[in-house]
């Protein structure tokens, strides 16, 4: 199975990254996690998506904030699907973030997620790779049973 | 290769949805084109997704405006990957669509695009049909030269 | 007198979803409080919507933040009338889960009160059922007494 | 059957008054259109709703744009639901009058409705006035097949 | 001199209004201050303004967040001008009580102030009242050398 | 009674000058109608400020859009009441203009209108000088009384 | 004296990119005009870039709508002063652009000036230019001379 | 080389004023630190503005929030580039500071940097005046490493 790679545009989204870290981990998928910004390290984003493939890299998944161009970016030099998201920083309530991740110009999609929602497109990504693996399908179809077992365990809570 | 439903939650999103046709037609991939509304047809949602599967549906991509619940309704039915693409409707200028959308909650992501965009969701389901498919790899490469070759048209009418 | 449903989409809504009981409590309304998530429990949704009237369920307050799809899926599956509560998470101050409530298409229309306003959204409950119900009626009556009590004692404070 | 109030701010607001009037005629609903705003004829308003539900009025409809208090002002002289109905002006894209219209105070709610949605403004009154009225339940429940109907048709319209 | 009504929707407002009645005071004008509310108490709202002028009331200072109606409601009881202070609430931001205190319809103004800005409702107060009382006049002119003064202040400050 | 000075930020803003001005002559109010920029023109801004009570001017009304800075330089440099306009542009929809001309800190307030709403700063103008005008005072409850009869037409033409 | 180059995200901008240009061409600054795709052409932005100061470069303007990361992305690659202009694209009004382009991280700014604001980033560049250059200093002195002539036209366009 | 005046709207902005100093220090830049309210000393603004180029002032930084019209009435009055930092006060989350100071008319551009981005307005005031001084191209070529070594060490804490 491909690997996912976690770039983060600021060792200050590690939260955010640990939580994608956290859902591949649960789904066996293995990672790469990385600080890469687009504006303060752009050769070192050329170089890393140029040996993506060549990695076994399958997925993308860009986090940062506020102008947030690193899933664009990305996004711009690869075939592979990238995953944004948009981080919430200190102004604009994350508005700014989601707005620069998700309003791409055509030709160059980035599949955006919710703001902070690093658990998400750690499922996301799982869900692209189970098209061609049977046994990590297997484990996302236990994980929507979770879900359900979730809500059920609150109305237990509800009625106590 | 699976195919990939193009689900809009009204006939009148019709030119967002051609838009997602042209694109997969231009790339070779199957798809299944309805009109399936999360508020109108709810039971109709729930038996397309049941069947998705066996119907050898691979990606999702659902188009809807406004309190655009359909990408999310339909995600909650599956563990497919479920793309989503915001429209604009007549007042807020697509910002309800493009939050009701995208801000999922944690256990079932969409996979959101730009506001109207699409080509984008399009593209973003080849390439995520085009990791299990060398072929569709090869045309996404071409088609990335492509949108390098316009940019040199645009050039080229700029000095003349 | 029908009961009120009190649906909530994730048990970290409670809050607010008791703000909804105790003002049905004070009006001497009956109701049933439960989670039920239109993303994680869909087919929860459609099972509990199916017996809403033969539990002598009249009216449905759906409490949801940021994609908040809960009110508007449920009034996707009933006659009865929905209200939605809005909840503030912790992005975008509130404004994705009142676009995603309040924005809903022609056919399907989910009464929506202030962001966080579960005791709105018990008075409204009340206000509908009393309708036909004239003890009820006289509550309302004395509850409208009772805000213009609260405004004289607050200018009573304000003069010592 | 009680009878439904459908108040405009203005009347450049009467297309929107005109949506309400058409679906509660197409239900059989009795109605009284009038203009009274809250800024310009505030003693009308007092009066309408002192004479309200003497003259057998169940519901008010409060249709209104911009600084949107039509709503709000009818709902703190009466204990029936009221229903608001934020329109669109030519600034704002209709943010203003939303926000004015469904931001109420704890204690008297306005049953908002989606910018510039008459319709759906006429079927809330419909659902509500159904709890006691079977009839109108039947003519519910068909209007919902109505809306399935109407999909069925986009998607033949699809295939051809 | 005529006295400054200052009026506020809740008594949760009152940090704001001390601010008014605190330039009030410094400024020798006198006032009225009153918890009124646009939507628990319509009949004080009304009763009051009938008086306003009678009792010697020359402008008025409304105080009020969320669907801050209070300042339109009372501008619609009189030619006396209202001055608007949108209030920051727990959600929105403000952007809430700002456009429904400023977006007032043709006809009837209503003079609205910065979010929160107590002060300066009390500083339009006085220019307004200073057009006719050389006194008060001097009092504002010696006003803005304090705020030059203060500016003064903080470059000392700077420089130490 | 004092004279009403109309500036506008630029002549693309001459249509709501024009209603300022419109509203003035119908009360008998003289004016003085300028193009004064704050950002090409300071020195004329401080030059006009400067004479303005000497040439017997007792209001400003500032209207300008975008970063519409003109209401308070002028107000920088007067203790008169100043009477803000936003106006909607091309881009923003007139929220970038609302907040620069309503935002203001503390000491130096700007009266706010609605966006575009010329006739409203004039009528406001009016309000301020009935002060201390009974004749004007007179016809500013004439013309409240000219509004209750507009709504009275539109509620004759409802009923043809 | 160094040259501006005018570098658009796509032919679509064409018009802002004119603007730019025809104020360069009146203050007599050099340019390169020319289309680069931060998406599509991020090659070329490298190497476009890696020539700029050989190549007689001194500023950067960056023209780009939605998620605009042209003038980041191309601040990531140089030293020189790069100015961003966001461009309204047809949703969202232009904050999306404006978000993307200003809201850069801490390192790495873009000097963004108004949504569409063409003309506004070729002053602003000829004012970088002119701190070193006598001629075109004077060149600006006179064209704000020009904005002073330009308002007392209309001035006296209003008196006829 | 020509000095940098760093320009606060209030005392309550030093901590953003002391950003921009600590980086104009780190490059060796002159600057000079002052509080001027465009709306509190409007006369200190137009004296400061007419001395600065004899004080041999080559940039003006102004920092304001709110109705932020600081850096557009400074850059009226002079031909010198102008750098806006917009801040974000305790209302509106930043945006009212941010569209006052970018929104500028066509004639008189403000270089906006992000809300709170005093750093930010300190590396564009180095950039600018690198133009002509090779010393400061290098210290800026070499800070650029700096923000790489930074990443690098993200990197390495990542690893640990």
């Amino acid at each position: 199975m491909k690997k996912v790679s976690v770039i983060m545009g600021s060792i200050s989204d590690k939260k955010i990254g640990d939580d994608v870290v956290a859902i591949l981990e649960k789904f066996g998928i293995e990672y790469d996690l990385q600080v890469i910004s687009a504006h303060r390290t752009p050769y070192k984003a050329v170089k890393y998506m140029e040996e993506a493939e060549n990695n076994n890299i399958g997925i993308i998944v860009a986090i940062a904030g506020k102008a947030a161009h690193l899933g664009g970016v990305l996004a711009g030099l690869t075939t592979l699907p990238v995953i944004g998201v948009p981080v919430k920083s200190s102004t604009m309530d994350g508005l700014d973030s989601l707005l620069s991740v998700v309003q791409m110009p055509t030709g160059v999609p980035v599949a955006t997620v919710a703001i902070n929602a690093g658990t998400n497109a750690g499922i996301l990504a799982a869900q692209i790779l189970s098209l061609s693996n049977e046994e990590l399908k297997t484990k996302l179809v236990d994980y929507k049973k979770e879900l359900v077992k979730d809500v059920e365990d609150m109305n237990m809570e509800l009625n106590n």
